[in-house]
């Protein structure tokens, strides 16, 4: 199964592309799509869009995964992550993609075991299972291939149990 | 000029289009695109892309005029909105339309005439400004028919001003 991970934002969005084939991860690619702060906010949405359109036309993954937003306080922040969030989610459903999303607990839950890890040890163990050198930069980069790690656990689980989504 | 006035959201999505030539209104259509509630948040986001693009491509808007997200206390509606904002302007960007987005304030100022006009008022001026027979239903079509006209007024203002956006 091929994820691609997704930390959506309208400045950064961060992406991990992994395989999991019998318990197994290969990274295949992950990075950020970043656009400009002086453009127009339509124009950034559009760059967001076309930056996973082109990940999928690439990578060819199966399913798509994506944080849940983290409440931040800041409304303008929360409706501007909503934006992108819906381009993103967009994107993979204009490609004939599923999406699944996860909460902040669920992922933090599925890649170190439990829900109130730190960040950095979400980062250390993304870095331990992925078989990185380093830890992914940014931190969008880092929490995009958490998100898909989560996945395949989550999917894992999900078929050991017998449930269907 | 043709403007696409919208009122995003989920489940329905208001629009209102209307020609606006030598300080006349003429309506020329409006309604709300629904999406159901069972289905995959996706897919709901896929068919309010697709409504508003196909609306584009029926009726040919010179722009977009959409409003800026009312700040409601319960986060995960604001994220949902801001989702469905983020496709909605999308459509039009992926339609080569400019996209203006005007806060709830404006609108009440541009249709009523000062900021603090509560919403029967401002459903009010819709209805007497576009010469219809009755206020349109749902809320969201007047919300988006309202945008629209507030579009108008603020580039006729614009342009005797000598401002350019």
């Amino acid at each position: 199964m091929r994820v691609l991970g997704i930390d959506p934002g309208i400045a950064i969005m961060g992406y991990g592309i992994i395989d999991y084939k019998s318990n197994k991860f290969t990274v295949i690619d992950y990075g950020a799509v970043t656009t400009k702060a002086g453009i127009d906010k339509a124009l950034r949405l559009h760059d967001i869009y076309n930056g996973i359109i082109s990940l999928i036309k690439s990578y060819s993954p199966d399913v798509v995964a994506i944080e849940e937003l983290f409440y931040n306080k800041n409304a303008k922040t929360v409706i501007t992550i909503g934006e992108s969030r819906g381009v993103s989610i967009l994107a993979a459903v204009n490609s004939g993609i599923k999406v699944f999303e996860y909460t902040p607990l669920q992922v933090k839950q599925a890649v170190v075991g439990y829900g109130r890890a730190d960040k950095y040890q979400v980062q250390q163990m993304v870095k331990v299972l992925l078989n990185l050198e380093e830890i992914p930069k940014p931190d969008d980069v880092a929490d995009a291939l958490a998100v898909a790690i989560c996945h395949c656990h989550s999917n894992n689980m999900i078929e050991k149990l017998g449930y269907s989504r």
